[in-house]
């Protein structure tokens, strides 16, 4: 029995104590302050509002103010915050990590730094003093896991990754159980590459979507699948380039934390949500402060995290525009809110 | 203006009329056998029964017996019969073929030949005395294209392939038009592999959709994506390794012929209907005989026509089982009927 201490109730840090539960391991869940209502809710009675389901017995609920004693006696940390609270989850683990210690990123994203990309688990690493940060092990996990059927003990596959592989095979086996089957890889690069990049292609995949949906659509083809599907294929084409350039592997775009992750981030949710309402004519703004207001838009985020420096990239020649028209598509309309008409004729060249 | 010969009017072989006549050639759409209602149909008022439309204007409609007139002065002809139908396909041709004629296969498929794997426009071409099969140009279509969206204009993106690019440049330049968009790739193998292997392992996706459907599932989650997303990831992967040991190019796999048709086969379609009979507990012979009665599922059709062919390039060490766990199962239920429960602990080994 091993003690894990995650930070951030929301969707996904909670459903990844389901199988720890299971698994009889001691499972601190700790709430940002943005989570608040989740944990009086968990402690009441056991229920996850967001997830709409009541989690097994045995997990300990706690608001981000009791985080130091579980910390203390934690084998492993757990970060499910978003994207933008890496930061923020440096700070609160400053006073608690040691040398050496264990920290599994759940939380999704690619950042600009320096002028070029990087993971979020390097961004992470360099909020310590230097040679704490270069002591502490990282690992991170990809793959298509909606949380909600983790939480309910869907069949799920998921790949966790890791540079230095001491403890990755160990870790990677406290988690899994008969549902949650977690499969390993040292491409952590390329792990995270897929992560981030399936949802701000995902958009582009949700603009292709609403072409069924238009009003010159023929009245009797109310499912179009053709132009998702290309879409598709050439998202997958960037992102085995994207992650090439970074030393990715192929065949993690080619697997779980690639195309898998894409295919069901495509299935729904609110990045295709998302491109669909760009796509039927409505303005970006209105998209977001009045169609989707409230809701992150994990791709958009990206789009907004990293694309001026992606552009940078292409125009330094560290990447090759030829290789990625429809990332360069989808920066136009995320970032300048170009006309979101897909530029057909220049993609798969 | 060209004028070009299509053999087979099911549905894509019509559909593939519609950018040919819009692009003003003389387009001559030849019913085989079985399809005689529906060039009666196409000729009487221009309608196609099971895709449901109107076709323009302009097409020529005959039945098989008229093959001779319109094969003596076409340019191209574009074979669309089903995968079963290439001998058949070849016998009619037979006397119209010249050498250096120009021949392009919507048909898809592979074939077991001398204890091997063949793709079908090689088959095609064995069925000719040899100096006249070598002069054959032969052309491979592939990617995302569901017929009734091709036929109704929806923007589609196609992959055209030959080993000898002579003329492919031209035939893609002839076919293209402002919806339908043809690229070119001299990777003929890596695309018929796809084209046929995305059939087969739909069926697999379509195993794992089932998921969400079994009696076990939480009520309270009618869509079920992760199952369905870790089987389309093992897909990718054994489709890159199988394409690559037949020296197919990763890119085709990735792209629109591989990612892109399996990712459209999966949104619906018959295969993996079957495979979410099949998970359902629905014996193969009910299955077939009963609740798909008639219908053609054309993974199961990839898996009787080249599995036992699969299984034993595996014996003989010239494919490796370890890299092909889903095929194996998914041959284990079509071939040998063994229960359709998905061994996810061997998969993205």
């Amino acid at each position: 029995m091993a003690t894990f201490t995650i930070l951030g109730a929301g969707m996904m840090g909670t459903a990844f104590c389901v199988p720890l539960a299971d698994r009889g391991h001691r499972v601190h869940l700790v709430g940002t302050h943005l989570d608040r209502a989740i944990i009086e809710s968990l402690q009441d009675r056991n229920f996850h509002p967001t997830l709409d389901l009541e989690i097994p017995e045995g997990i300990i609920f706690h608001p981000i103010e009791e985080l130091q004693q579980p910390g203390q006696e934690s084998d492993w940390f757990v970060i499910g915050v978003n994207s933008l609270g890496v930061d923020w989850a440096a700070q609160q683990l400053l006073s608690l990590v040691k040398p050496g210690s264990h920290i599994l990123f759940l939380t999704k994203g690619l950042a600009a730094q320096n002028g070029d990309l990087q993971i979020l688990p390097e961004v992470f690493r360099s909020r310590f003093p230097p040679s704490l940060g270069k002591s502490l092990h990282l690992y991170a996990l990809g793959g298509p896991s909606i949380a909600g059927e983790l939480a309910r003990r869907h069949p799920t596959s998921v790949v966790m990754a890791s540079r230095d592989n001491g403890r990755l095979e160990e870790l990677a086996g406290l988690v899994q159980t008969p549902f949650y089957h977690v499969h390993t890889t040292a491409d952590i690069i390329g792990l995270e590459f897929c992560v981030a990049l399936k949802n701000f292609y995902s958009v582009g995949v949700g603009l292709a979507q609403a072409e069924g949906e238009r009003p010159f659509a023929a009245s009797n083809s109310p499912n179009v699948h053709n132009p998702a599907a290309s879409i598709f294929a050439q998202s997958m084409t960037e992102m085995v380039y994207l992650a090439g350039v970074y030393s990715g592997f192929q065949e993690t775009t080619t697997g779980l934390a690639g195309a898998g992750d894409l295919y069901v981030t495509c299935q729904g949710g609110r990045n295709s949500r998302f491109g669909r309402f760009l796509a039927m004519g409505h303005a970006l703004k209105e998209v977001r402060e009045e169609r989707m207001k409230g809701e992150t838009i994990e791709g958009y985020e990206v789009a907004l995290a990293i694309g001026e420096t992606l552009r940078s990239l292409i125009h330094r020649g560290r990447l090759d525009a030829k290789q990625l028209p429809l990332m360069a598509f989808l920066l136009d309309v995320m970032l300048d809110e170009k006309p979101a008409e897909i530029p057909w004729s220049r993609l798969h060249g």
